[in-house]
């Protein structure tokens, strides 16, 4: 009874610690996953001490980021990859290519080797396009050119930054092994990833049937859950990121015909399961190794590289815009948020990142978040006026919004 | 990475187990409860040994327990309680005494000491009302006045359930210590019970406005949740069950405006983390301790006992509607389902019951929610036909029926 009590008590805390901080964040315009990371921080084992890092509530918050992978995996439809037209594309590979390269070699000059360095600049790939949706959905500029296609790459940005943790996963795994061996498991990385993501959602889009099948009311939702725990499974049984399963799984049930039911079904669950999650990043973040000028220091590089791979990079993808669309672009493109956050803590649970490492790529997440917003809006109110061409775009990004 | 991968094979083993289960429960016109139970005897360490019941498991089952409680109070209303009218009420309390005194007296006949005495009869009282409920709807026979009496004593049935289960564990808690403090710890369980279901519940009646006022749209549902982990945790802390003040909880918030919505938000975080409760508790189960003669001849004294408990119970609570109108809502109130299971498993964590008794009140809950809805169905279509007098009716017990 006593042990229910304290893992009770824990979950309590961390569960409030997250709405107080998301509600603080939003009254001062800052994203809630902000607030619920730095809420984690101040509850943490290096702050007030009231919440300890259980058994328990670090398997809540793995769930958590596997539900919120997932869920991003059901915002990603193959069609919209296909729409999203070559601006997008260069942006998203540009804007993936040069924070990739500039955070891996930032951390290969610093002392990390070369499998240590790839997992640093994984965590600068990934674009958080939540926030930037909620930017300009508050702005009422969905239907923009620059908006399609910040959305658009983003889209193409979290399939590579997938594709890119995959390899770097697999490489860590494997690190100290021959390379044959290496080389089958990068093999086998890459085709459970092609296998679900063309196979499978085209299995899904001819047999989305198969999900209305069984009696009880809430099977399309129990066999979507069941796929996502699966493929997590099977993606971790790889050597792989669990995570990278569920947003396979999630591509896979985006492309069935319950897809807007479940997606309405599972915001709930993630709004009970995902607060654990971000709290638990916060919480695991040691604050004392920030206190020193050199950390401050090199959070000031970190942000700085991280700001300017994304404004050059996806800036340079999107010149063919016009400078200053291209420079809203890069500015929509910098916030790292959830992505970022989650790499960051893969590896740190793998012992790839240190404690300072840890805190210095968290702190980095949250610096994106926070910068981007105003500059996106000032950038924004300044550019000329244009009509919104496809109304229909309002809906489907309106959804991204509120994820 | 080896331990995630170790968490969530356990869960997406427990996860599919519970649909299969399910599934098969249904299609053989059996509770899905059932389903998941067995499920969860075959993959348990008793049979397959294919799930183990790690902390990550076992607390993932807890919050699923405690999420299932505060749904049931959240179709308890106290405007319910009030209308169900003199025969509810006491098919309510007459059914929840002799079934406690049966189970009880037997228990502590069989050389059980007084509080474990006391504990075993708790475990004989909750009615499934989930289970009969179904059963009745789809009979289309929720109109009827046996129906009316049955749902609305069920909802009596789980309040004095509660208070049972609380006083008892008080009981177990203090056993051993001196009377004074004893009385300290139920004066105060009681007076927590109290507090809250009275004025916890005028208070959100009155100030439902209250779940508005946050910006964040999933907040009504956040800040329910919160209630129910620190109502669940103060609950723990007195030395009641977690799961009392959850449902407490539930019995807060079925009075706010919001009840209805929340009632469909929670509906998802339901199928997604009670499954983990149900198969747990049936991977418990030692399937070894029901392989002798003496221990089916335990079973069936057992169940003979929870049957006749409930029918002559209740039975006599209803006599006034006639003897044939009696036997229905006796039988109606026979199913145990969740409540009674949550109360064993609740014995078992503390240590009340062992291994034995635990398989056999189990199989007590399960076979009397298979036994009931067969015989309800033979004595209803038996019955002479009725007019359904109150068409609002049927909407309130659909949604009770779907939970």
């Amino acid at each position: 009874m006593h042990d229910t009590y304290g893992v009770l008590l824990g979950l309590f805390i961390v569960y409030v610690a997250a709405q107080v901080g998301a509600e603080a964040a939003m009254r001062l315009k800052l994203p809630a996953v902000v607030g619920e990371i730095a809420a984690g921080c101040v509850v943490g084992p290096s702050a007030l001490g009231w919440v300890k890092i259980t058994e328990p509530l670090a398997a809540l918050s793995e769930i958590g980021a596997v539900l919120l992978l997932f869920s991003v995996g059901l915002e990603t439809q193959v069609a919209d990859l296909r729409r999203v037209g070559k601006a997008a594309l260069a942006v998203g590979v540009s804007g993936v290519a040069l924070p990739f390269v500039l955070g891996g070699g930032w951390a290969r000059l610093t002392g990390f080797d070369t499998p240590q360095a790839l997992f640093v600049g994984a965590a600068f790939v990934a674009t958080s396009a939540g926030i930037t949706a909620r930017v300009l959905h508050d702005l009422g500029v969905l239907g923009r050119a620059e908006s399609r296609v910040i959305l658009g790459a983003a889209v193409i940005d979290d399939i590579l930054a997938m594709l890119l943790l995959g390899v770097v996963t697999a490489l860590q795994g494997a690190a100290g092994v021959d390379i044959p061996r290496l080389l089958i498991v990068l093999v086998q990385a890459l085709a459970f990833v092609f296998f679900i993501a063309v196979v499978g959602t085209r299995l899904m889009r001819r047999t989305s049937a198969v999900l209305d099948a069984p009696i009880n009311p809430h099977s399309p939702l129990a066999l979507s859950l069941a796929l996502c725990l699966g493929l997590a499974v099977e993606a971790a049984h790889l050597g792989l990121a669990a995570i990278i399963g569920a947003f396979l799984a999630g591509m896979v049930i985006a492309e069935s015909r319950q897809r807007h039911a479940l997606e309405k079904q599972v915001q709930p669950i993630l709004s009970f399961l995902v607060p654990f999650f971000f709290v638990t990043t916060g919480a695991k973040v040691d604050l004392s190794q920030l206190g020193s000028w050199s950390v401050v220091g090199t959070v000031a590089v970190v942000t700085l590289l991280a700001v300017i791979g994304k404004i050059v990079g996806c800036g340079v993808g999107a010149l063919s815009m016009g400078r200053r669309s291209a420079l809203i672009v890069g500015v929509g493109m910098v916030p790292r948020g959830e992505v970022g956050i989650i790499v960051a803590s893969l590896g740190a649970s793998a012992g790839v990142f240190g404690p300072k490492t840890y805190a210095v790529i968290i702190v980095m997440s949250l610096l994106t978040s926070v910068i981007a917003p105003p500059v996106l809006k000032a950038l924004l109110a300044g550019a000329p006026p244009e009509p919104a061409p496809e109304a229909s775009l309002l809906v489907a990004v309106d959804e991204t919004g509120n994820a």
